[in-house]
């Protein structure tokens, strides 16, 4: 066995995450490990929580990173909320809305469908008949962001309706936070999680989600365990808690909770409002270049994700061969279509620390050589 | 709000995990950041898992690390092995034990339970007496190196018995992948779960996992869908499959994954053999200067964890302001009792990188300066 040290190239991340990460998160990330219970880790655990807040727009206490990806955060608030014979309407407009599907029926809910067309938002209005017809629906799901088309949907509009019929909301914001705006408190969403390797440019592996009261709330009122005992946050509650002594529950990630610690600091200098500013100007300049190129949106642009540019390829374009080219000879990785979209479209992020000029401009002259125009 | 980055002081781990790290690992760890379908990125994966065979002693196919730390490597052998209603053996001599009932309990498992006393390994007389009054049993769950009272189980002639029974195991493997002899192959072991943070030095957030081909068949017999979705081993299976196009399940943890393949070559240049005479030969040295400061181990000398010391506290000793007092004074962190041995005990790890002279020296004269002997 012949097995070498590995030494990754120097890519630029435009796919649909990981996103390109500073020098001063992967610096945080090499800092010498302390224990997970150390007084001094515990009080940048702290300072985690609080940033988090910050980032999530929420006074909610409970608001941690899951020691996973995204989608151990999404399973999290499915099978914490979800008690089995709970009815749950799930909204699928994308990828991410099977996979809630999938947690939903897995968790033991009664799943109420509404479906949309790939690369539409969630239809209010679909969800405004789904609960007249479900009143006894006690959850309604939907994401955000879909990382797999690049729409994006009205969050405050669904919650909204949500909240006339007295039921919860679980949000996947993977994609959004950090990239658009997405108020927690504001707009009163109940369960949310996102992931570390999108809009906050950390390394992947953690997936930050805050409870509202009313979550926590249901939680507590259960009659029947968390089927999943990594997930069950009640448990997690007494490792992440502030108040009286630690109990231990898992090993935190500790190296990649330093990095999240140094990606939301960022995060929260830069301000969010300038952040989301920034990822809109980077998606016109990015825009304009595309569209000279022969690239067409798969979304429409009142509902279009500035993070995720989803395109559809020029006619003739091969979509493998042409990815692998702008890798080999650009270090440049663009992502693929998933699911319907496969071999048709293109996922272009600008999420993050990627979403800056230099990776605009080296995009659009790499795709223009490549393309021949 | 006034967060400051954060720099964690250079400790000396030598509780139960994390172990310290190695700055080679701490640089793999730090270097950029790829996607997690490049086909770089990929060709390192297969070297994980080559290594990690060669770690778990293993040909199993099946042999990937976790996106997760060790308790979701735990529950990833339980939700994919057991169906409702199966009949598990547990033998519970410790934390881990008690925590694999509670993971087999929310599977849906009828449970038998094997206890000895903590500090004892898990008797298999008494395990051949419940597989004797349980024929029916279809799966043997034990902890091979018990991190809370650092006893080793005799995990071969466990194997034999469940073998004779036509049931399966499940092994918890967490402290003692890479810190004493484990063959799962050599032992018939069905579905072994271990962790990054202990003897393989790398940093905490993965779980190395095996199933062996009679694992992987229950799996695929199932009747019932795996209660988990991010722990669905067949879904996750299509993203680690060396064969064909990868399919994407959740986004690895790229940079812990450099970090973990360099920990493994480490533990691969090394040699298991000599690892594990390491391992045992510290041991001998922390062994003797402990007792001449009067502290006593908790295990019998036969089935003695050379990689977890745990001692009871020597008269008059104050547990937790001593332990505060050598994090402060020394940078040196040594572990509390679990459960019952809270407050009694305490766990020096030897683990990985930490099992070297300097630290046992260390943690001697830093305890014969404390205790004032």
């Amino acid at each position: 066995m012949t097995i070498q040290r590995f030494f990754p190239p120097r890519r630029i991340l435009m796919g649909p995450g990981p996103s390109d990460i500073s020098s001063d998160v992967l610096q945080a990330l090499s800092r010498p490990t302390v224990g997970h219970l150390d007084p001094l880790f515990i009080g940048m655990m702290d300072e985690v929580k609080t940033l988090l807040k910050y980032a999530f727009q929420t006074d909610n206490d409970f608001t941690i990173p899951v020691s996973a990806p995204g989608s151990a955060g999404m399973e999290a608030c499915f099978v914490n909320l979800i008690e089995p014979g709970d009815k749950v309407i799930i909204c699928r407009n994308g990828v991410f809305g099977e996979r809630m599907r999938e947690n939903a029926i897995r968790s033991g809910a009664q799943v109420v469908l509404v479906d949309d067309e790939w690369g539409k938002p969630v239809s209010v209005e679909k969800v405004a008949a789904a609960f007249a017809e479900n009143s006894d629906a006690k959850i309604l799901a939907f994401v955000h962001a879909e990382t797999s088309t690049g729409a994006l949907s009205d969050a405050q509009a669904l919650s909204k309706i949500a909240k006339q019929y007295n039921a919860l909301t679980i949000v996947d914001a993977v994609t959004s936070l950090g990239g658009v705006p997405l108020k927690v408190d504001e707009w009163q969403l109940d369960a949310v999680y996102s992931g570390s390797q999108k809009c906050l440019s950390c390394v992947p592996g953690l997936s930050p989600i805050t409870f509202s009261p009313k979550a926590i709330a249901k939680i507590q009122a259960r009659t029947t365990p968390v089927q999943s005992w990594f997930l069950d946050q009640s448990l997690v509650l007494g490792y992440w808690s502030g108040e009286g002594k630690r109990s231990y529950h898992h090993t935190a990630p500790v190296n990649s909770l330093y990095a999240l610690h140094e990606a939301l600091l960022g995060l929260y200098n830069e301000g969010l409002e300038n952040a989301w500013q920034r990822h809109a100007d980077m998606h016109q300049k990015l825009k304009q270049g595309l569209e000279q190129l022969g690239f067409k949106y798969v979304v429409d642009e009142e509902c279009r994700l500035p993070q995720l540019n989803s395109v559809y390829l020029p006619e003739g374009l091969d979509d493998a061969n042409t990815r692998q080219h702008l890798l080999n000879e650009y270090n440049l990785e663009v992502g693929g279509g998933l699911g319907a979209l496969a071999g048709k479209v293109w996922r272009i992020g600008l999420m993050g620390y990627s979403a800056k000029s230099e990776n605009v401009a080296l995009c659009l002259k790499a795709l223009q050589e490549t393309i021949g125009k």
